[in-house]
């Protein structure tokens, strides 16, 4: 039994959700942030977008002989082809929104696409910042077979001055940006960890 | 600063929803357990099954002027409506499902018409019986001023012998109707004590 | 059946725990200040602080003949007498104390003495203000049976300014006092609500 | 950067500890199980309990000049020795107990000695068998940078027959030993994945 050694470190694509369908949402602003610091300043990993409004409410009456639905057989793809997940989940009432939960329950469904990736939140929001659908998430996770960063947390206080997004919903604050940075390099050195295994 | 005294007791109206839209679904088949239950040995109580499924999903993007999608408005009036509620919240991936959490978010927009009202949770599934969605689900109630009755509360573990449903999905089980009785006993009487407001 | 009118709103009885055994803690520093506003400014209310620092360890192998160690029954008998909680909670690593885990346990053995009475939660903590310690105690809360009210939540952000404390841990700041007069009001009436049963 | 090529798969030290004090505790006994299971068909692994019951309830004024009493500065030694962390953690009114949480704090104060480092959770109990307790363990893992496997949970229902433990607390069913020594492997599988780092 020996570690795998890698003669260079494999590109680690990341896979990113937004739990708000809503236009000018924040926590959205917060993903193309990242995927914008990603691009410019971090080496080996690679951030896409994955829309899950197009998704139907999960009903198990519309797998058919095994099949999904267009859409989540789609988006079921994308999902298994990351290497690691970033979710920007918006807190509403405490817990995460029914859209990202949607969205996770279809690719759970067998065979669970999700399984054994690792993965950061961030959110945005008043009060505690979104900071409570963290913890929902992350009880969730924990049936999928995410291996959640623990270090660093994010939560954008988005109603404490400076401001930190523009009029547009975009990430204007560069505090923000460094810890978002740092987020996603901990997603980054988590997933690279994970990737390696004894034979 | 007294006491109202009520010469009668009310009428408590209960809105019933369940958060599966699958056909067969067993958690559906204890709120069509529970209304039978009620019309035939309960006084002073009327359940009311409220179907979520028309229900868009939640984006703040549709509140145009004040005022919400038809469907919205619809639903929101039958939780406006009501006493206090019950939920039959199936647990996916340890926690609510979305079409529920997305029901939930719709009715808690300005004005939030959950608030103040008593509420129970049941549920059906394997392993834990659906626990685990019961605890996300009263932490969801705190924003919403959702006052859940503690217990008792009502895990059916359906894949225990003897069988809790027919293979319609309706509850068969006596001994679970017995439990469901209680639980729909301990929400009206809950409904009623803080129904009675001091002046 | 009918509600029982009371002639006088009766004096409602509060215990009052802090989660910290520290001597300078600021959370029983809420205590205190909660204490001073009852007696100037909240007619029909009495809170008494309850000191959990003489508790042993939880262990069942400490009751014999059914009699528990004589600071258990103590302690028991203050949580009986008590009409309402008010917790004083600050966060350890995202959950609640242990000594105050270890109170509550005590006084949930058989019979429980938490049952069916109101309580309130306040901390005072960095980043969310202790927050994370009351989803948890609110959780515990349910196997005990207490009522937490949902509204007003009171976080204590010690760190912010302007301060909020002096150097001997006494709550200093005005717009806090308000805010954790508000949270005394709100448990004062959810208690006088919940008193009222129909006979 | 680079993986570190191992040449022989190191030896995992693991920590076990128990949330009861009680002599006969069946969650003590699931600790014993795993000593002997590990002992006897684990290579590469190697388990020492570690004893809660000697330490003083948590309280930072016990901290003088950096240093911490002798019980204390014993316990975060071994945990800081350790590589990973096996916990038996009963359910006691939803959540973890008291001297757990209590253990676990003092072994957080700066610095904190469970930081990146694997952990795995059992429990045996009624009801859920402990299971409530377990998602509360793992919110307070996020603060401490504990990475706990997610699969497989182990809850060992004791009022279900066949019986689980004998008379003086000892494991005694099969079927529960096998799954136990699944938590074991998969423990020691995930240590090792995170003891690889990149350079």
């Amino acid at each position: 039994m020996q570690a795998v050694a890698m003669a260079t470190q494999p590109v680690i694509k990341v896979a990113a959700l937004c739990g708000s369908l809503r236009e000018g949402s924040y926590n959205r602003g917060l993903l193309h942030a990242a995927m914008e610091i990603c691009k410019d300043s971090i080496k080996g990993m690679e951030i896409e977008y994955v829309d899950i409004s197009p998704l139907p409410f999960m009903n198990e009456d519309l797998e058919v002989n095994g099949t999904y639905p267009p859409a989540v057989e789609a988006f079921r793809k994308k999902i298994e082809e990351a290497d690691c997940f970033l979710f920007a989940s918006p807190e509403y009432n405490y817990s995460v929104t029914g859209p990202l939960k949607n969205a996770i329950d279809w690719a759970s469904r067998p065979p669970n696409v999700w399984g054994d990736k690792a993965a950061a939140i961030v959110s945005a929001g008043g009060n505690f910042g979104g900071g409570r659908s963290h913890y929902h998430l992350r009880q969730i996770g924990i049936y999928l077979d995410i291996h959640f960063i623990n270090k660093p947390e994010l939560f954008v206080y988005v109603f404490e001055s400076p401001p930190k997004f523009d009029s547009d919903g975009v990430l204007t604050d560069e505090e923000t940006k460094q810890r978002l940075r740092s987020v996603l390099l901990a997603l980054q050195a988590f997933a690279l960890r994970l990737k390696v295994k004894y034979e």
